[in-house]
């Protein structure tokens, strides 16, 4: 198989809520498996607090190493909803009202009370970007070039997402098989890092747990080469039979 | 009051499987919490995977700039494993096998066929490093100076930070009150604004949500003044019955 560009991206969650733990995030998980049927590698989450610097520096610092960037977070109608104003002014860039950002919000607030201030502040966007659209819940997300501004609460991500789903160019996806086994991980140490490196395109991933009071795990192969994939998952299930152990094909 | 001193931390959060959406992070939430109730602040969190370079960049940069950094992920016996040798090379120290490490895997092996290398590697720390212990799992953490080595499997991070509680030095812990309040969050949204300015030491975060059919918000208050905190929630629970909305306090 030919080589094929790696194209990356990179998550910043921004929210008091989430680094207080009152929260739990749901968006780095959706996000991240997202990503993947695009065909982008996650190479980076960071979550910061709702603080102008701190969301300044991670989106600048991202930006430039990825292809993508996508934020969650922060671009409700509250004071303490700043992303937009943050990230303007890491961009260098004014804040401006979104003409269509301003019509969708006019248009759902008529029979709402009207679009007053607060509400509007939801039509704010960086100087020069473009909208999300969302058919789900109508709340658009913010484009500015490859800076992909989306909501906190995980449904109305998941519209932004939707819209962007095929759009976003990306290269071969990371393709994952799973074998379940129920060993404990050091006993297999061996021949996991054996058959990794057998197939150098392939990378495997051992995770433990315990279930029903016995000692298990699931090892995950990934590739971006099908063959390749499907070679060292038939010489890892070999090896496990090779020493009396049964593997359960898609993981326990 | 006397302003008290903040003290801060970071989360390194270790491990491709959250990178790649297979597994769902659990420890940020829980170390968010847990590190609420020792009075220190967290302040940022990083997902990197399992590569040394992304792991050595992330633990310098937040280690010099916050009291304590705690990492999580990549301390098991398999070769994916590397968060230990990756640490030690950022920290500029080599990597030696810790003789009480090794008495608890010989212990606890003893009738589970032995201590082989591959066990023996989750002996080995930062030359210079002491045990976190771990009454629940037995499996040990480690400590080196202002940076805690975490494992990935909740339940086991969770033993690691009972074995920590009460020992490290914090702050007033930040206190909070929760109100909800069947409302839009864009029709108060200069309430909540005007509410937090009257209160100096109080931050007023909003959290929409879509229950039932129907529109609601949770509003929780911020601050390490118990007087103040009580104040700000009273001012706000009036303005909202002045607009003619109940508030639930506690939350929706």
């Amino acid at each position: 198989m030919a080589e094929s560009r790696i194209f990356t991206a990179a998550l910043v969650v921004i929210g008091d809520e989430i680094l207080s733990g009152r929260t739990h995030d749901k968006n780095i998980a959706q996000v991240a498996t997202w990503l993947q049927v695009q065909g982008i590698r996650l190479k980076e989450v960071r979550v910061v607090a709702d603080d102008p610097d701190a969301i300044g520096e991670a989106i600048n610092e991202l930006r430039a190493r990825n292809d993508y960037l996508f934020t969650t977070g922060g671009i409700g109608p509250t004071h303490d909803d700043i992303t937009v104003d943050a990230i303007s002014a890491a961009l260098g860039v004014g804040v401006v009202v979104h003409p269509d950002a301003r019509a969708i919000l006019e248009a759902y607030y008529t029979t709402r009370g009207g679009l007053t201030d607060a509400r509007l502040r939801m039509a704010r966007v960086p100087e020069g970007a473009d909208l999300i659209p969302n058919r789900y819940t109508g709340a658009p997300g913010i484009r500015f070039g490859n800076l992909f501004i989306m909501a906190g609460v995980p449904s109305i991500t998941a519209g932004m997402l939707d819209a962007l789903t095929g759009e976003l160019e990306g290269g071969a996806p990371l393709l994952s098989e799973t074998v379940g086994c129920w060993v404990g991980e050091s006993e297999v140490a061996d021949l996991l890092r054996a058959t990794e490196k057998a197939h150098a395109n392939c990378q495997i991933g051992s995770y433990p747990f315990w279930k029903e009071g016995k000692t298990g795990a699931n090892f995950v192969i990934r590739s971006t080469d099908a063959e390749e994939l499907a070679d060292c998952t038939r010489a890892l299930v070999a090896g496990l039979a090779d020493g009396g152990r049964a593997a359960v094909p898609g993981g326990i």
